[in-house]
């Protein structure tokens, strides 16, 4: 069995890793030399738009996948007038686009901040009559880990944050004032299996997950769940999802999905009875899935810019290691470590050890 | 930092996927075309004795490791001349030769079963007067799985046995009248860092390994504690070796050890907060060992000669597939499954519909 990934990024990688011990062989479509999945496959090296390449990945691959959702809407349907793909062009049409996605989301019944659709500066202004300050003005596509964001804090910071969008297009949405910040990893199989991983709980700075934990048993477990079928069914949705919420006076507001594997998941690796890589590779095979209940309890904490030694790493006691072999670059995601444990009182002091580690040689 | 590996089977493999996250790279030895670990690392094709290839390994691995014991001596010598290696030629020497395996744990206090060395017919003969019957007669060298044994029940086998032997020089080892079969996987760092997972409760059948068990807190995990810390201590061993041992009125008596990672030790992967896979490398890497502590509760079932349906497996809750990507033929182990459980209780039927599945496809 063959998958192809576009992206060859620590996202393919570690699903390729997960896929090893089920048989599967992988194929990586990414521009990039070195791209830090292409030793464990094939690597076709070139543009994502390049249809020649596509072609290629197609005939090879049994099933296409990716680790990003910013794939370009001719390139989901080339493929998939060619191989099969998952998740659906669908769900990447409705992702990568902030008002598509929060208008669909508000049609299923699942709250989100106040927002507004802005095409030039008068709509701005006439938007934030609306919203009120503060509020966050966002490229409609394109942006992640917080980057095309600007913060409204009142209306003098208009002009500014306008220029700097140069004509995109692009949303204000309220200030959410959320008491935390959690996430559900979800999957949806071909043949329609549905499993929930424990929620996460996770700590951004600067727009970057900085931290998630596991949360079992907390109790917006059901309720996000019920957003995440609600988002799965109506999308057809095949792979794993997460659902990004914010928590206010015990109510979840639905900030983003992601149609892919994502790093508030990455937890799983040790601290549930089966990954989110191995699920993922699982639902979109059509293979029975995994159990995604907790093992214990974990925290993942993300190296950003730089890393500690691995020594230092690994001297915490239960830490876990996970090198993406890519060169440190400010703001850069190149690494991460998890504490997993059997008791929460366990957790919490090597969570802290870690973290201080990090921020030692953050550079974001 | 880049560990050769003399070996390119499914220890390799497993040891490889384990590395990917601390960032290691890999280079793999291996005579075979499409050696099932070699799509995880550079593949140096030939022979073990050929000293160009050799010194090729040695010149680019910042370690050299290995995942079978019967490396010639002239060949481990070589290495150890030329790059790190781990563990040392001396546990190789020992472990290779029945002989000098038994005199070694005997010398430090380890007790096995009664032994004599056969070089010819009439010490056969002389040997058997001291064991007495039943007995097994074992080449001195590169036996494994049952290989180049014979069962020795009365004076009339013995002719037939000896002529099976080839000129082969020999031993005969007398029966051991277990209760069960245990073994230890301990493991210890360049900085003499040790640890030890909890035991594994083993069955063979055919002199082939079926089925290994996670034991927490057995009552004879101090004693082989013991006997695994006296040899590796005495070959000043570095990285993951096996005790094996059988149970006998409630001592331990050792069957034999393997200078490395070991089929008893494949449920650690699951079942221990870190794989004997990763400690390997941790310390032939001299880093921090990973705790060894249980996970729950696990047993690992082999496939042998043949396996069932991917679907199958993954059917079974709490089953996790490791394929080894090497074509079925008989008598060869080609993949194990892992059961992980929170509770005995619930490992229990679980195990068993694995072994029933085990069985179904089972050609050894």
């Amino acid at each position: 069995m063959k998958v192809g990934i576009l992206g060859g990024g620590q996202l393919a990688r570690m699903i390729a890793l997960a896929g090893y011990p089920l048989g599967i062989r992988f194929i990586f479509l990414d521009p990039s030399i070195g791209a830090c999945a292409t030793t464990l496959g094939s690597h076709l090296r070139g543009d994502y738009h390049d249809e020649t390449l596509l072609a290629d990945l197609a005939k090879r691959a049994d099933v296409v996948t990716y680790e990003f959702e910013n794939v370009p809407a001719k390139v989901a349907e080339f493929l998939t007038s060619n191989t099969q793909v998952y998740p659906s062009p669908k769900a990447l049409a409705v992702a990568q686009d902030r008002l598509v996605e929060k208008d669909f989301l508000n049609e299923l019944g699942i709250p989100t901040a106040p927002y507004e659709a802005v095409g030039n500066f008068d709509s701005l202004h006439a938007a934030m009559e609306k919203i009120g300050y503060p509020a966050i003005l966002k490229t409609r596509t394109q942006g992640y880990d917080g980057k095309g964001q600007s913060i409204l804090k009142s209306v003098t910071d208009l002009k500014s944050a306008w220029q700097k969008l140069e004509g995109l297009a692009a949303i204000v949405e309220g200030f959410v004032k959320f008491s935390r910040e959690v996430s559900i990893i979800a999957v949806r199989s071909v043949s329609g299996e549905l499993a929930f991983y424990p929620l996460s709980e996770n700590v951004h700075k600067g727009g970057i997950l900085r931290v998630s934990e596991s949360r079992e048993n907390d109790p917006m477990q059901a309720k996000a769940e019920d957003y995440a079928t609600r988002l799965m069914i109506a999308l057809d949705y095949v792979g794993v999802l997460a659902l990004e919420l914010f928590e206010v006076d015990g109510e979840l507001i639905a900030n983003e999905f992601a149609p892919r594997v994502h790093n508030s998941g990455h937890w799983t690796i040790e601290g549930a009875e089966t990954s989110q890589f191995e699920n993922h590779l699982r639902a979109i095979l059509d293979l029975p899935l995994g159990s995604t209940a907790a093992v214990g309890y974990a925290a993942m904490v993300n190296f950003i810019g730089g890393k500690p030694e691995n020594e230092e790493v690994l001297k915490i006691p239960n830490a876990h290691l996970h090198l993406y072999a890519k060169a440190a670059r400010k703001g850069r995601k190149i690494a991460h470590a998890t504490i997993h444990t059997k008791t929460l009182a366990e957790l919490e002091p090597l969570k802290k050890r870690l973290i201080a580690l990090a921020n030692e040689s953050d550079d974001s």
